[in-house]
């Protein structure tokens, strides 16, 4: 019944901007932020999974312990709210005409991260770089910029999809 | 190619919890969090019409002015923020297959809570609210909870869909 | 010396809106935000006991249990947050002659809060949430606004105080 | 009804802490910062007046008026966040005893902040920082730490309460 | 005096962290974050040029005239605090023997922000970009990354400085 | 190149600002922000030290813990961000001519902070509030403000440099 009345309704304003490629303020998008955000989560884990491995924590490493916790939380929100920010921002009808995975891909990414948050997991967090790589791969597309991959040039050295950039 | 990593690592990992219906933690989830946001937009803009009737403003309207916009971008980000955290940490497949068109609803109520930021137009608050709404129907009924409508207790004045609870 | 001051200005500037019912901007009141984040602790307490029962923690479980007290954390903030926005932009001089217990209840929340905040205690946050619940009590009373009790329809199914609206 | 449950539950539970004079962790309070947010907005004020003075405001202009608004908002919610910290945290039975014009006091600084927050009034201004000056005068004396005023080492050179520190 | 016993205390605890190249844990630090934010400042300064190039502005241009300085605003801090973090956690000595500009630089670079922040000048936002593209050079010098410079790809298509990636 | 490119465009800038002795808005700055959270940092070295003391924790130790240990971050983060605020609005030419050591005082001090967040060690703690004083030494020399030490009026009871006021 409401949902009649927002269809109705969508009808009567006809927004034109809702399908438009672009917003103003067109703000600048670049996924490369929720890659870097993906990719420190694996790095903390790697560092949490170094203290796994010792028999039993002091004070002073359960301390490390729960700073590098509440880095991987940060991190998972950042991801989120990055991909959230392009998906709700700047992904619009011809986006999703082209790439109809999109909606899976960001719920997936979603979900993924709270996996990452609550567990210490490398594969969970493999698995999440995998898919913010491959909504960069879909964004560069729709901007008709190329993509390589490449590995990234710090730890914890995984590999990441980078525009081609005209020198 | 990526993508095709991804598939087989998500047949390799295999996460149940992906799947579950609740992960521990179970947050508690309630969409009224980002129907009071919604309302709350509908009348900051009531607000910023009164000012917009006026031939002129003088330095203090000016400032209240800008006080009401900055209001009405802060309870924009709220709307977006409640909605994807129950979308992405509580919407999982049992109820995507339930209710198909939730990708599509808060895909649009990204995009509805923009343009409510981005324009004094009462229409469009009622629209965001709308879909607001339907979302919160949808909710409950996931949860086996009978909604009803009400007019909300303050101005606005407009209605809201809540669960119906037992005394 | 300086408080008589500030009596002496009080006289002189004497303003009418300190004693006025409602600022404009008329923000929109709603207490069920900080029952949420009551309820909330509540919940959190009760997962953390999960955890207490058992004869040791695993470092997965350890780091869940950081994220759960953190969640309690920042829960405890939320409820003093969203009481003293009622109280210091709500509550004035018509509602305290009422209801001459609202210092006092405000007040006990804060502390409250602290406590659930401080300790793992079932107890100390049903005290939180009845106080809480109080608060939204007196709140619809100044606003005329029948109220009811139900029990809410999520964990931990604890009793909340709803305005009864009209269908 | 509600309130009974409480009064019994607090006989029951009794809890010592809620009247002790400090919980751990032992905060360091220092009104300081209080002082310094009400400080803050007077002389945001005044440059608000020297824009107000001014026949009419260029583009540039009116990005440095919208700055300065904005600042005395942010400087309003420290106020209150800094007062109510203190009052929630420090605040117990054998200060109010003391002081019983605490409540009154604190709740009067919120509506203060709320002025100053909505109007470009030095006297409204002033008077928020001679009841948070009066704060810091009850604060210091709960304390045993004797105080003096002195005019602040900066604009707008107004005169704060301070503690008298052993050289 | 103090000054004295801080040097006498450096060489009694004598931390070798300080030294070190790297403390756990190891941050992923990126220059990428403070470039976007760079180049988003010119950006928003185009479209506040494009409102400044007309007679008046309506209600709703205003409206979107306060949102692009908000965003203005928030870009400069970013760009502040992406390279302070940089520069208080990567550089130590090692790097600053090599570069001993830095010092300069960075603080060069809080200056241009807040610039950037008070006044609506595109030479003000190029000139800071300029400046964050140096540090961004000399960081990845210290790494041993060589760096190439490229035109962004998205608005305001303007020149930064790259890490040269391995396929 | 980048560089020299950068030093042209400074001398065709000029801008005279930069080397202002303040910018409009003249912010309130006070170095007591920066001390009051370093000592607060000692004093929550103090109560995780006496956690330390004991044999084991149980798990309400371990969460109270845990509260110290984000309270210790939070507060290093604060003392980061007060000083780079003061050096990177107030501090310029006159300032750095005058006192050509801020720049390592202020590195040095982000570098203490880091150390202080990821260890749990007085002597790290007392450094750190050792070089803030220093700062607050400089700061309030260019101001032309004398001042003197004190033991602060809470606990850790540690000595701060404070500005001699005029009664």
């Amino acid at each position: 019944m409401l949902y009649n009345l927002i269809a109705k309704l969508d009808k009567k304003l006809n927004f034109p901007v809702v399908k438009a490629h672009c917003d103003i303020p067109c703000k600048i998008y670049d996924p490369i932020s929720a890659q870097i955000a993906a990719l420190t989560m694996i790095r903390l884990v790697d560092l949490l999974n170094e203290l796994k491995a010792k028999p039993s924590l002091t004070l002073d490493e359960q301390a490390q312990f729960l700073r590098l916790v509440n880095q991987k939380e940060q991190h998972g929100l950042k991801v989120k709210e990055e991909i959230t920010i392009i998906w709700g921002d700047y992904i619009k009808t011809p986006q999703l005409t082209q790439y109809p995975e999109l909606h899976d891909l960001v719920h997936g990414i979603m979900l993924a991260s709270s996996q990452v948050k609550q567990y210490i997991s490398r594969e969970a967090a493999l698995t999440l770089l995998q898919q913010v790589n491959r909504f960069a791969e879909i964004f560069w597309a729709t901007k008709k910029v190329t993509t390589f991959t490449a590995v990234c040039p710090y730890p914890p050295a995984e590999t990441l999809v980078y525009p081609k950039l005209q020198a």
